[in-house]
C-alpha cells in the first residue's frame, strides 16, 4: 500500500528542467541549490535553449540523458509542462517535483497525477515550491532552509519559508520539507506516513488547506503521534473570507471549522493559528518532557517578570501553588534576603550577586516535588551585557541549567529578553526551549500540560451505510432515532381535534401539542405546552389550526422540564471529514453562548460523556449549587446512539435532537430533525 | 496642585551619590550614563571614600558642592540612605531619584516621602532603576535606552528594559522613562500628568502593580487620552499567585481583576498582558489613524499568508468583505492572471514580476472605499534577498507605501517575515507599523477598531457617603434597595404559620416562602416556590421550620419566572478602585458561564444598558429566536440604582440582587443581600 518515496527524498540522480542563468528566475535559485548535492548524486541541468548555466553545460532535453534519472524537478512554462512530464517518465524518473503552475481547477491536475502514478512514479505539486531533505543533502527549494529535526509539509511556499526562518531563530530546522502545491498525486496523509518512518524527524509541522480524505489524514497523524512524533497543524479556519482565500489559491474546499477541531481532537493533533505559534509549540513539544501535572513554579530576576508570568500561567488554567516550607527554607539559604522565596521566586539581585544562583534555584524547584514544571523569565542571557566578567559564568550556567533539567525529568521553559544571546543558545543546545515572549512560553507549556491529560481517542471507522431513510419529516426523524436507542416521550401523530383529545387521554395529561410541517416549530407559535385536560387540548388545537393550518399534529407526553436541563445533540456531515457529532446547551442557550463540544462520529458512550464534561455548562448537569445531579450517562448514551446513526446514514446532512431533556434519572428527546445532505456536499 | 517636575526631567545640575569605579556596580553604570549629559548640565559624582571615578574627581559628600544641585541620584547602601537624603535636601535638591532599596514594608518609605515632599522637593523611588528624558538628554538609568516618543512609567525595572528592547526593534523608543520603585512620594497619577504635558510624548506605557488611589490613577489616564495620548497598561491579574508576586515585590495590595477591568473601560486604557503586546499595541496606536469601521482588506504575496490573516481577522470579530466589482476589475488590471483579486488579495508572483505591484494594490485597496483598513502580510522586505536587482526598488516601494497610506487616511498594518529588513524600516520611518507575527498585527488592528467604536465613559465621582446602614440582613438589604429605586415583589416578614397564611392572603396567591437568616437560602432547601393556597403555605412552613429552625420567614408574591430572564446585579467595594458594579445572568448561570460586565460605580442608566448589551447572553433579553423582547431599560435602571447606593455606602463590601427577574414590562428583585466591608479592605 505505502509507496516507496526513497527516489523522492534520497534520489541517486536529479535533473532540473528549466535551469536558468538569470538570477531573477526560479530556475536559477533551484538549480544552484540542487548543485550543492553534487557530492551525493549526479545533478543534470536541462534548458531547452541549451548553453551554460551556473558553470555547467545544460542538456536541451531530458531525453538526452544517458542513464535513467531518479528525480526530475520541473520549472518550465505552463505550455511545456505536460511534454516535460512525459519526457521525465520516459527518462525513467520515479519521482517528479513540479514547480510550474497553471493546471489548477481544470482537471489537468488530476490527469497529470494519474499519469505519473500509473507509471509507477510519485509526483509532488504542481504549483509547489520544492522539497528538501537534510539527511540526504537534497536541496530542491527556492530558498535556503535550516537543517534540523522538524518535518514540514506545506500547501503554501511562503508560509513554509516563514516557518523556516522562525525555526532557525529557535535553533531548530527541517529534517524534510515538502511543498504540497495542488496535491495532484502525493497527499498529505502519504507524506505524513513518510515523515513518521523517517528516523531524523522528531515532529511534523503541517500547513494544509485541503485535507482531501480527512479521516485518512487524521489516521496518518494519529499514527505519527503513536510513533512519538507530535503533529502540529496550521490551517485556515472555516470563516468565509479564509475560505475565499483557499478557493482562489488551490481550488480546494474549506473544511468546516468544527470538523477540523473534531479531527484534531481525535488524532491528538496540536492546532495552531500562526507560523509563530507553530514553531513555539513545536519547540516545547520537541524539547520538553510533558509535565506530570498542572503545578508550575516561576522564577524571575525581577518581581515584574514573575508576576506577569504567574498571571499568564493562571489564566491558562495551570496552577502556581505556594511552595512547601522545606522548599522555601532551601531557597532562603540560596538567595539574598531581598529575594522572594514564594512562588513566583524573585531572585531580586541574586543573579548579579552570583549568576550560579539561577542553577541552584532551578535545581531546587525542579527537584522539590512541589511542582511539575518550571518557567524561568526575565533577563537571563543579558548579564554578560552589563560586564564582561559575567559572560563566561553565564554561559556555563546556561549549559548547567540544561543538564540539570534533563536529569530532573521535569520541563524547564525559558523566556528571556535576550533570546538571541549565546547563553540562550547554550540552553537550546542542551534541549531547553527558549522563547522571546513569555506568553508564548506559557502557551507552549499549557499545550504540554494538556497533552498529559488528554484522553486517548482515535479516528473512528465509519460503519457500512445503512439503508437510506425514506421520509425525513419529524415522525421519520423520531422513528429513526428511537430505533437507534434515543429515548423519546410518548407520542401520537394525529389529525383532527377529537383524535388529539383521544391521544392525550391515552398518553395521560398533561400533554404538549405541536404543529407538524414547519421546521422551527416553536418560533411560529406551533407548540403548546402543559395542556392539562381535554378542553385545553381542544382550545390549543383550534388556535393552532386557525393560525398555521398544519398538515397534522403531534400529541406528546409533557416532560418534567423543571426537573432537568435541556441539551442539543446532533451530527453534521462534513465534505472532508464525514459525520461530526456535537453537543451543547439546548434551547436558545446553544446559539447564544457558543458552548459546544464536537467529535468525529461515531463516538462511544465514554467519549460522549467526555464531550459533556468538556462543556463550560457541565456544572449545570453535575449538581451545581445544590441542584440535583442529572443522568449524564443517559445523555451520553443518547449522543452516542445519535452519532452511530449519523455515521451509518451518509445521505443525512444534519441529524438533531433539540432539546434532549436530561433528568435525574434518564434523558428524553423532545424534538427531532433530519436534513438530507445536499448532493454537492 | 500639580508639582513642577522640571528639576526631575530637565535638571540644571545632577549629582550621583554612590558613583563607583567598579564596572560590576550600579554606581558605575549610572554615573557613566549621567556623564553623557555633561554638555547639557553639571554632573557631580559623590563617593564617600573620594578618589577618581570614570576620570572625574569625586566629592566625599553632597555638602561639599559649592552651588545648589537640582537633582540627586542616590545609590548607596541602605544604612546610608536617610542621611544622604538629608544631605541632598540641605544641598538644595528639588528632585531625588533613589535607587537604594531596603526601606519597603517598614513605614520608612512613607516617612522618607513625606520628608522630601515637605521640603518642597519630589522623590522617585526608593528601590527604583532610575529615570530618562530623551529631550533633555538625561540618562540616569542602569541601561541604555532608545530615544523616541513613548513615555514609560514602570514599577519593574527589568520589565521596562524588556519593553525598551522591543521598542527599539519596532523602531520606537522612550521620550521619558520613570522607574516607579516604591512610590514613596511621586505616584503614577502625577507622573501620567507630567507625560501628558510633555510635548514629545505620543503615548504612555505603564507597568503598574500598585495603583494607590485607583480613581485618581484612572482620571489621570483619562486626561492623557483626552489630550490625544493613548495609555497602555501592563499589570498583573488578580490571580492568587500574581498577587503573591506583588506582595513580595513592593508590599502593595493586588487590585482585583474586575476592578482593573472596570477602571480600564472607564478611562479608555488599553490593557495588555505582556511586554511584547504592550509594544505591538503601542505601535498600532501611534502609527495608525483608527479605522472608521470594521472592514479589512488583506493582501499577501501567497495564498497561505492571506488565508491565515483572514482567519485571524475574522476570529477577532472584524470583517473581511468581498470587494466590489470595480475594485476587483482594477486589481485584475494591476496583477498577473494567477493572482486572486477577491479578499484576501493574493499577488501570487505579482511581487517578483514587479515589486511596485505592492504599491499599486495597496493604493487600490486603501482608496476603493470597500474597506476601512488594509493588512499586508507575507514576504515584503525579503525580495532583495533573492536578487540584488530587487533591493533598491523594494526600498522605494516601502517608502511609497508609507506615503500613500498617510495620504489615504486609512491604516495599513504590515506583517513580514523580514521585519528587520531595510524595506521594513522604511515603512516604519514613514509611519507604517510593521509586525513580526501576523496575529500581533491583527491584535493591534482590533484594538484600533474597538477604539473607534468605544462609548465615551468617564471615571465617575463618588457621592458623599450616606448614613451607614444599621442592619444588614435580608430585610435591610431589600429596604435599602427598594428605597433607592430597585423594584421588588410584594413581601412580608413574619413568624408563625398563621402569620404566613395571613400574609399570603394579603399578597395574593401564588406565593413563595423563604427561611430568613441563611445566606444561600436556596442551597439549604429554605425556599419554596409556587404555593397556591393556605394549605400549601402551612405544609411548606412546617417543613422548613422542622428542618432549618429559621429565625423568621419571608412571604413573597410569586414572580412570573417563565415570562422573564433572571439576572444578577451587584456591586463590590475594591480597596483601590472603590465600588465596582457588575451584571451577569442570574441563578446558576452567572457562576457557570462567567459572562459578566463590570464598571466603576456609580453608573448611569445609559451606561448600565451598555453593560447589559455587552453580555454574551444579551440576545436572551433582546428576543432571541422569537422570544419576546424584555424590558432592558428597567433592568438598566435597577442596576444604575444599585450602583448609586453602593457608591454612597462605603461601609458595604457587597450589595447584590440575585436574581433580578427581567420581564417584558419591568424588572423585579427576588432576593437581596448586603455584606459589610471588612475593616481592612
Amino acid at each position: 500500500m505505502t509507496r516507496d518515496l526513497q527516489p523522492l527524498f534520497a534520489p541517486g540522480s536529479v535533473a532540473v528542467v528549466g535551469a536558468s542563468a538569470d538570477p531573477r528566475k526560479w530556475g536559477n535559485w533551484l538549480a544552484s541549490r540542487a548543485l550543492r548535492g553534487e557530492h551525493r548524486r549526479a545533478v543534470h541541468l536541462v534548458n531547452h535553449r541549451g548553453g551554460e548555466v551556473l558553470g555547467r553545460e545544460t542538456h536541451r532535453s531530458l531525453l538526452e540523458l544517458e542513464a535513467p534519472v531518479d528525480l526530475v524537478l520541473i520549472t518550465v512554462p505552463e505550455a511545456a509542462l505536460e511534454s516535460t512530464v512525459d519526457d521525465a517518465l520516459t527518462a525513467g524518473a520515479r519521482a517528479l517535483v513540479v514547480i510550474s503552475a497553471g493546471t489548477e481547477g481544470s482537471g489537468r491536475d488530476i490527469a497529470l497525477g494519474a499519469k505519473v502514478r500509473d507509471a509507477g512514479a510519485a509526483l509532488v505539486g504542481p504549483n509547489c515550491l520544492g522539497i528538501f531533505d537534510a539527511q540526504s543533502e537534497l536541496e530542491l527549494a527556492s530558498n535556503d532552509l535550516p537543517a534540523g529535526t522538524v518535518a514540514m509539509i506545506s500547501q503554501s511556499g511562503n508560509l513554509a519559508l516563514e516557518v523556516s526562518m522562525l525555526a532557525r531563530e529557535a535553533g531548530l530546522g527541517f529534517s524534510r520539507f515538502v511543498s504540497l502545491g495542488n496535491q495532484a498525486d502525493l497527499t498529505t496523509a502519504e507524506l505524513i506516513d513518510a515523515m513518521t518512518a523517517h528516523e531524523l524527524t522528531q515532529a511534523i509541522a503541517l500547513y494544509v488547506e485541503d485535507f482531501r480524505d480527512g479521516r485518512e489524514f487524521g489516521r496518518a497523524a494519529a499514527r505519527a503521534r503513536a510513533a512519538g512524533k507530535p503533529v502540529v497543524l496550521l490551517t485556515v479556519s472555516g470563516h468565509e473570507a479564509a475560505a475565499r482565500a483557499i478557493r482562489s489559491h488551490t481550488g480546494a474546499l474549506a473544511s468546516d471549522e468544527a470538523a477540523i477541531e473534531a479531527a484534531c481532537r481525535a488524532a491528538a493533533i496540536e492546532r495552531v493559528s500562526s507560523p509563530r505559534q507553530l514553531i513555539d509549540v513545536i519547540q516545547g513539544l520537541i524539547r520538553c518532557v510533558p509535565p506530570r501535572g498542572q503545578r508550575v513554579a516561576i522564577m524571575g530576576d525581577g518581581g515584574g517578570h514573575g508576576g506577569i508570568a504567574a498571571s499568564l500561567v493562571a489564566k491558562a488554567g495551570l496552577q502556581v501553588p505556594e511552595l512547601s516550607p522545606p522548599t522555601v527554607a532551601r531557597l532562603r539559604e540560596q538567595l539574598p534576603p531581598s529575594a522572594a522565596c514564594s512562588n513566583p521566586v524573585d531572585l531580586a539581585g541574586g543573579g548579579e550577586a552570583d549568576i550560579r544562583n539561577f542553577e541552584r534555584v532551578a535545581h531546587t524547584l525542579l527537584e522539590c516535588g512541589d511542582v511539575d514544571a518550571v518557567v524561568l523569565t526575565g533577563y537571563f542571557g543579558g548579564y554578560g551585557e552589563y560586564a564582561e566578567v559575567f559572560a563566561d559564568p553565564e554561559m556555563a550556567t546556561g549549559a548547567a541549567l540544561a543538564e540539570l533539567t534533563a536529569a530532573a525529568g521535569r520541563p524547564l521553559l525559558v523566556q528571556t529578553m535576550y533570546a538571541s544571546s549565546p547563553p540562550a543558545d547554550a540552553l537550546r543546545r542542551g534541549g531547553v526551549p527558549v522563547f522571546r515572549a513569555v506568553e508564548h512560553a506559557v502557551d507552549a507549556l499549557s499545550r504540554l500540560a494538556a497533552q498529559a491529560e488528554r484522553d486517548p481517542f482515535e479516528v473512528p471507522v465509519l460503519p457500512d451505510p445503512a439503508a437510506p431513510v425514506g421520509d425525513h419529516d419529524y415522525e421519520a426523524a423520531r422513528a429513526l432515532l428511537a430505533a437507534g436507542g434515543v429515548p423519546f416521550v410518548a407520542q401520537r401523530t394525529i389529525s383532527g381535534a377529537a383524535a388529539a383529545q383521544a391521544a392525550a387521554a391515552e398518553i395521560g395529561y398533561p400533554v404538549a401539542l405541536k404543529a407538524l410541517g414547519a421546521v422551527h416549530k416553536s418560533d411560529a407559535g406551533g407548540v403548546r405546552l402543559g395542556l392539562t385536560d381535554a378542553g385545553a387540548v381542544l382550545a390549543a388545537y383550534e388556535d393552532i389550526e386557525a393560525q398555521l393550518h398544519p398538515s397534522s399534529f403531534s400529541v406528546e407526553a409533557m416532560a418534567p422540564l423543571d426537573r432537568g436541563v435541556e441539551l442539543l445533540i446532533g451530527a453534521r456531515w462534513d465534505a472532508r471529514f464525514g459525520p461530526v457529532a456535537l453537543v451543547g446547551l439546548g434551547g436558545v442557550y446553544a446559539e447564544v453562548l457558543h458552548d459546544v463540544a464536537v467529535a468525529l462520529a461515531p463516538v462511544t458512550p465514554a467519549h460522549a460523556a467526555a464531550m459533556l464534561r468538556s462543556l463550560r455548562a457541565f456544572p449545570l448537569l453535575d449538581g451545581a449549587r445544590g441542584r440535583p445531579a442529572l443522568d449524564v450517562a443517559a445523555a451520553a448514551d443518547a449522543l452516542a446512539a445519535l452519532s452511530v446513526l449519523a455515521a451509518a446514514h451518509p445521505e443525512i446532512g444534519e441529524l438533531e435532537v433539540n432539546p434532549l431533556l436530561v433528568l435525574p434519572d434518564g434523558a428524553l428527546g423532545l424534538d427531532a430533525r433530519i436534513v438530507l445532505r445536499h448532493p454537492a456536499d
